[in-house]
């Protein structure tokens, strides 16, 4: 952890099946809060086609404007998974086998159902380093900044744990909510207010219906504890003057 | 609907919520699949901060490559609402009350309760068009190519019937399912083979983990029924051959 810099990284969920609405993404809220905790920040998301082009161009771009990119999917042994070979293209290295991956693969299965498809995950850029899988044996892969992930996300959310000490990242995001039982246009100036006199604090407002009722979350993120406080504190204030009722957290 | 011609969608996210991974949007999958049996395909979706420059510059970009683009969020009351004002900015339009908006959230409030929050909703791109809510009153509204609708899912869903005849769609997508008790690699380069002879048909794979056992799901997408009876038949000959159990949909 370095405490004086901010970090921040791009996900970039590769996968037909979330473009076409048949599949909901769950990891980019797995990785985005891991990545938090991490003194990471995720700058922005991206979903796009299994199509090679798309991958390398945006790939390309994302290396170069963030500090960390996470991809998501395409790592599995079917004709559509075609993140490897888009990766390694990406960065101009030779597509072959990752001798340390095959291994682990090899003692992986039983003897004789390692077959051909199995055997082309432990396909990857030249000299990638592995991400380990203790759910499912195949490896992901990083090369430079970029991380590749599988797309199942009990698998992914297994193989974070072996990134904590990869990952650098700067203070941790801490974020503090308030729950309040009131509509969004009552509070909307007085919540400005704050915002204008903390302006280096995120203060997110967001309406919720909960068991038939109306309420609003105000979330106040920031690096520094004291400066949420400071915010808490001046929202408390109105919330009192104005008497909203506020939710207890679950 | 246009049965001659090709017609993409780029989804936007705008909101800090799901970059930090406290909310997870289902938006997408709803817009994906309502956009789909319109006949258009959503080719990228993006989520990014509530920063004006962002919005701008995205929308900006991805007004100019797709045919359409929808965003969700930030429409709203509060400070953090700040896509109709990015929007006007995008299009160089000036940022004003929206005459028709206002008379529509003057009737839907009690007298007394239309409050300068509310009345912010009013504010959006000079003649822009309104896409009417008929479940919270405040419309969302839509700029050339481009739809702003709100980030609440029940909402966003209750707009998207006043849209059905303003969106022109190509030929509807159609997708069919084939669930197998199998493993990916067991069928890799069948199903390779069937979609080297199938190139202008999606193929994907898909395994999956139900009441703790393995399968995979083969989706195969065209618009062209006739296109997608010839894979199903392809693939259902290598399944038999192969004597892999097919799971019914439920």
């Amino acid at each position: 952890m370095n405490k004086n810099i901010k970090v921040n990284a791009a996900i970039l969920i590769i996968g037909n099946e979330i473009l076409s609405g048949r599949t909901q993404d769950s990891n980019t809220s797995t990785l985005a809060k891991w990545l938090n905790s991490s003194g990471v920040k995720v700058k922005e998301v991206r979903v796009i086609a299994d199509i090679e082009e798309t991958i390398i161009n945006t790939v390309n771009e994302l290396r170069k404007t963030n500090d960390y990119v996470f991809t998501t999917g395409g790592i599995g042994p079917t004709h559509d998974d075609i993140t490897a070979e888009s990766i390694s293209k990406a960065f101009n290295l030779d597509y072959e086998i990752h001798k340390e991956g095959y291994k682990i693969l090899e003692a992986y299965y039983k003897p004789g159902e390692f077959n051909e498809g199995r055997q082309k995950m432990t396909w990857m850029p030249k000299n990638a380093k592995l991400i380990l899988n203790p759910s499912s044996g195949a490896p992901g892969f990083n090369v430079e900044n970029v991380f590749c992930l599988p797309g199942v996300p009990s698998i992914l959310k297994s193989m974070l744990g072996g990134l904590r000490n990869v990952i650098v990242g700067g203070q941790p995001i801490i974020s503090h909510t308030i729950s309040l039982r009131t509509v969004e246009s009552e509070i909307a100036k007085s919540l400005t207010f704050v915002q204008d006199n903390n302006k280096d604090v995120e203060i997110g407002s967001y309406p919720f219906f909960q068991a038939g009722k109306l309420g609003v979350s105000i979330v106040i993120r920031s690096e520094d504890q004291l400066k949420i406080d400071a915010c808490n504190f001046q929202i408390l204030e109105f919330v009192k003057k104005k008497n909203i009722e506020i939710i207890p957290l679950n």
